[in-house]
């Protein structure tokens, strides 16, 4: 890529980032009265449920503060507002957040009512990230506090993570899946200056030994979603399932932490399996990539397989970013380029902004909403966010 | 309809029902090693995955026994491979379906092994059934006997169906579902002659009751899936959730029940109902009934929403002829053809046999299968025999 088509690139990024998808989210979403934000937002930012789901609490107050703590090192304007909007969410996460046993709900409702028992870990993973970026934006030491403490109970907990709601019975099947891991990788470079480093490079190595001993198939050139504990792949559904945008958003966790300790052979490795997922994700009939494959190609038990989501995509691009930054690879640039101009041309709306999270197969969106139970404030700024970054650097060591 | 029409109509149900449903789940599905069936089937019939869902295993015996018992008084040849047929079920069911404390398993292996605890009250009821309707086929009382200890079990535990997997926290906000009071006006009728007409008679009016009034809204001509326990509706996508499929078919079983006691007054008003329901669930841009709307018209959580499936398609046939066959509405005989002609040049696949389950929302076959974790061999044999016994009522009285 040239350094003209890099600048290029960051604009456009940086221009969707600053002018559509970050004055979405400030005005539709804070719930000013009840502290906290909506999340489910129509096309137009309208609110359709006042419910409050704690994964999007906790992924919404990461992005305020991130932003926040990012803009000023990415020479952007730092506004008070982002500070102020993180709070908000942060404030109403530890008054209503939590069960009484130390666990996150999974949703309360507008005014903190718990909803749904605390049987999902990732709302835990999510409340901890945000309020580690919260303390460093705001200093303040609650918030560290409780990262901390949440952080210890998600290790007690995901071994078992579903606890007494748990309903497979794994003594006659154990299957493993790809988010704990995937999580653990992205944690332990989120509470980087918080927690004892020995503590999060085990975590690290710990979440790249599985993923590269159990997930990836070299033979079989997949990464499966899920695996027995014997790292075999049972001949059902779940046990042949991909998604290749978990798949690249591990990748990218993993090839970002084998950069950082300058593993060159890993980096190749990750590169090549990233490949892998790719071109047995991608759409060459339509474009884009599907949600869920079967490995043999059989159907999934996934009615929504061969929708077109928000978040697979803005994963692969940071996929792929890194690996041509990493490695001048040609291949990892078509492919980026690929994905740039499906993702430009398909998910942003220019008239309300954001976003859309959710296309057909073909394309054409087939939920209207920018903001719901699963789509919030999260990996749209992270992506943009993070591939601004890459590309500055790039940028400025003209590489290639 | 003109009786020719009427006949015309049934020979072609009769046809796709012997010649083509019946076949594709005979050849494929039985599990001749390890008893029960195989219900994970692509188009072509290839078993993809050989877990045994107790939902799928439960219903197909109930099909087989039934279609044995339905034969001769529906004046079609009788098969004594049906009732071996429902026979290699119940027995699997019997050595392998039940936990220790009588509930059923919602999984278990090919071999029996149990994989997914019993979190499912939906595998009791389907068994339930089953098993009664073999127990008709075959005389066996063993069957009759499981099936009414599992009768009672439903009764002891529908009050909070999933048990100690509960994650909703009913004491802030409790939501009823239609899928109890549906699946007990069915149970009503299938367990006649087996339970005391007293006990049916009550659960059959209970579920009427709950439906009327609760779920079928007046003020706002709508069925809804889930209301509080005060009537209300709540404002969130849950509480705005319309499942036109869903209310069809229980609107057809109280119509039924209706018909039964000759409540004139109920069964127009479930006639006045379908109508609301049918309206608001038809894409009136492609044709076919959307699986979820939100009354609002909202997006809804479910990423399937615009899809359009068998079911929803095969219920609403039966909603609508047995609405025209009581009341000659020419408005509901209209719905039917309307219904009847998307079905059936879109459903079935004359190449290999049986319907396809899941369409996107143009029409095109979204999901190859014709078998799976939720699609067995139930609502289509269960909607042509019973269409074809109205058909041949109507041919005979030929009162229109």
């Amino acid at each position: 890529m040239k350094t003209q088509e890099m600048i290029a690139l960051r604009l456009k990024y940086e221009s969707n980032l600053m002018d559509s998808i970050v004055p979405f989210w400030e005005k539709h979403s804070p719930d000013r009265k009840a502290g906290g934000y909506f999340t489910c937002l129509d096309r137009d930012g309208t609110v359709f449920d006042t419910d409050k789901f704690i994964w999007m609490q906790g992924r919404e107050v990461w992005a305020f503060s991130r932003l926040y703590n990012w803009a000023s090192q990415a020479s952007m304007e730092r506004r008070n507002k982002w500070l102020e909007l993180a709070e908000l969410g942060a404030r109403f996460l530890r008054s209503n957040g939590r069960a009484g046993n130390g666990d996150w709900y999974f949703a309360v409702d507008r005014n903190g009512k718990p909803l749904v028992e605390p049987y999902n870990i990732f709302s835990d993973y999510f409340v901890t990230a945000g309020l580690a970026e919260f303390h460093r934006a705001s200093g303040e030491k609650w918030a560290l506090e409780l990262a901390l403490s949440s952080f210890s109970r998600i290790q007690e907990r995901k071994a078992r993570p579903k606890g007494i709601w748990t309903k497979q019975i794994a003594a006659n099947r154990s299957l493993m899946a790809m988010g704990i891991p995937m999580m653990d990788a992205w944690m332990a470079r989120e509470l980087r200056g918080l927690v004892e480093p020995a503590t999060l490079d085990a975590l690290a190595m710990a979440a790249e030994g599985q993923v590269f001993g159990f997930h990836v198939d070299r033979d079989r050139k997949a990464v499966f979603e899920r695996v027995a504990s014997d790292g075999s792949h049972p001949e059902s559904m779940d046990g042949r399932l991909l998604n290749p945008g978990h798949a690249l958003e591990v990748l990218w966790f993993l090839l970002r932490q084998a950069a950082d300790r300058s593993d060159q052979e890993r980096i190749q490795e990750i590169c090549e399996v990233m490949l892998w997922s790719a071109s047995s994700g991608w759409d060459e009939q339509c474009g884009g990539f599907f949600y869920y494959r079967d490995f043999r190609g059989y159907p999934t038990e996934k009615l929504e397989a061969d929708m077109k989501l928000w978040w697979v995509h803005a994963e692969a691009l940071c996929a792929f970013l890194l690996a041509y930054k990493l490695t001048g690879s040609a291949e990892h640039l078509a492919w980026f380029e690929r994905i740039d101009s499906y993702t430009f041309t398909h998910f942003p709306d220019p008239e309300f902004g954001e976003w859309y999270g959710y296309l057909d197969r073909g394309g054409e969106v087939a939920l209207s909403l920018k903001g719901g139970k699963w789509k919030g404030f999260f990996h749209v700024p992270r992506t943009l966010m993070t591939c601004i970054d890459w590309l500055r650097e790039m940028e400025k060591t003209d590489a290639r």
